[in-house]
């Protein structure tokens, strides 16, 4: 088997797990046959859920019942030591056995067992979270989503670089274009921090994004421009409200569309309509978050999706591999 | 007349002044007849629109024919000098002519300018530019929206004080909830400022308002809390984000229902389902911004709205001064 992209897979992290995990892992080996899992917790629970559903020549189970509680705090998660199913899966992309890690558990403990056992990628002082987020034309990369509350220019740049490479390994075809999140779009607005990293981007030369200036929050989702850098406190703001924007105006709907039998019935006509709403704002489609900056991908699944949302976050584990995401970020750092 | 509110009007900021505003008046005199209208700008144009339809004794016209533009920066706004229409309307309040003043012109030069002309409240440090929210049970204040980058734990909480008084003065039958936007819940959360504001919000004796805590991004809509404190780059990105999701939203739902023949159909059976939900969400009913700090009420309209949006803030000056914003500022800051 060439080119097989080797997964760990913490399977006791969210919830659900490890049914979820598992039932992802089966719908996620459907398209993506070169895969080999390497399951990581406990081997009762997960052989009953694998069943005779995957070829055994592509999974791998390695037996432990220590797990990371999602109440832990990321200390605590990182204190219940070597043996967790967390710990062994991010053990696993350290010593080569596998190209990346996914977990749908907690996500403090992720970031901080995956910095004890992962080197960074030479000249980048800080990972950061990304995620998918869309837009009027397709996706964008958003980052940093809270690993960093305070950052530097050097590190907003380095963002730059590195969600300009993720971008391009998830989508090849489409050219990176990088964006700034600040309160205005002249050159004048923000704080220094913001203003400093602006004129170092400007002048940067590299054929790896096209450096687009500022964007504010009321234009993140126009599709103009595809990567968004901002440090881990604004990012996380703007994400979460755009969340809590997305499912507010999605209740206020259910109930103006479901309180009368006229809305029933129009509901009923209209629902080859609606599914294609659901579908394009599909919260699994976008599931998870990707820590990058370390010298393998880091990927977390939303502890709350399902299987399907797992098997996208899967998928992401998959292109981040077959698009070099790693090489990538190490060639446009030169 | 007794208990008048006299409005300070700036009829020229805004697309499709100064027809617009004096369409706004006639609809805000309707409801509250106990107005007195001060409206600066060009004396013909008004009383062209103006016609019959308002008695003379609840208007006076002041004519100017200078303006500030839209395009204008704020520093520009202000050289323009004393004779525009938004330097004499601010005047007006300054000169205790008018309780309230109202533009919906550029909001940095009507910041500016009424810095300018206009005292602080005692021991406030700086004013704040806030707005109205929905949330699932109703509105929320937020503050600050950009008029302050950078805030210390001072400013946060005299921000917290105002948008009690404000939300106070709109909403007098209910209780001022004050939380902090970061990005997180627990205590240790967020930067060193916004610990430092959440440990002296817990320790402040008031009875003005009840402080909750930190507040996230998802968590804005929910209605648990009805004042919203961030600094004035936070409180940027998140209600521009908030904006920006929801017209990206409604967009992809109108795509989703106008594309065939069943969708219109059934948008038809839906349509007063989805008026219902577009007057929920009509974004003319919090429309515009609220600048307090300053000895007198300053009221931002939204310069694209119409003449309905343009009421509405009308109604907003109308609250600010029968609910005595000022003074209430002042006791709680005492």
């Amino acid at each position: 088997m060439n080119n097989v992209v080797k997964i760990a897979v913490d399977a006791m992290g969210g919830d659900g797990s490890p049914k979820k995990v598992i039932d992802g892992i089966l719908h996620h080996y459907r398209k993506n046959k070169n895969s080999l899992y390497q399951i990581f917790g406990d081997q009762e629970q997960i052989e009953s859920h694998i069943k005779q559903s995957l070829p055994k020549n592509c999974f791998e189970i390695i037996h432990t019942n220590e797990t990371v509680k999602g109440t832990d705090s990321p200390l605590e998660g990182a204190k219940r030591g070597k043996k967790t199913s967390m710990w062994l899966a991010i053990e696993s992309v350290k010593n080569k056995k596998s190209d990346v890690v996914i977990s749908a558990g907690n996500t403090g403990a992720l970031l901080v067992i995956s910095k004890i056992n992962l080197k960074m990628i030479e000249n980048i002082d800080k990972p950061a979270l990304s995620a998918l987020w869309p837009n009027k034309t397709g996706m964008s990369v958003v980052l940093d989503l809270g690993a960093n509350i305070e950052c530097n220019p050097k590190n907003l740049i380095d963002f730059s670089i590195m969600g300009s490479s993720l971008f391009k390994s998830l989508y090849p075809n489409d050219n990176a274009k990088v964006a700034l999140l600040n309160i205005g779009t002249e050159e004048i607005k923000g704080n220094e921090m913001i203003k400093e990293t602006y004129q170092k981007l400007s002048q940067k030369k590299n054929q790896d994004f096209e450096f687009k200036g500022y964007i504010e929050g009321d234009q993140l989702m126009n599709g103009d421009v595809n990567v968004i850098v901002a440090d881990g406190f604004t990012g996380n703001i703007a994400l979460k409200t755009a969340e809590g924007t997305a499912s507010f105006i999605i209740n206020e709907l259910k109930k103006a569309t479901t309180g009368n039998f006229i809305g029933k019935i129009s509901s009923l006509l209209n629902i080859s309509n609606l599914n294609k709403f659901k579908k394009r704002l599909d919260p699994r489609l976008y599931n998870g978050a990707i820590f990058i900056g370390l010298d393998s991908p880091v990927i977390k699944s939303h502890g709350g999706t399902d299987h399907i949302g797992f098997s996208n976050s899967l998928s992401v584990c998959t292109k981040t591999v077959t698009g070099d995401l790693i090489n990538k970020i190490r060639n446009n750092m030169n």
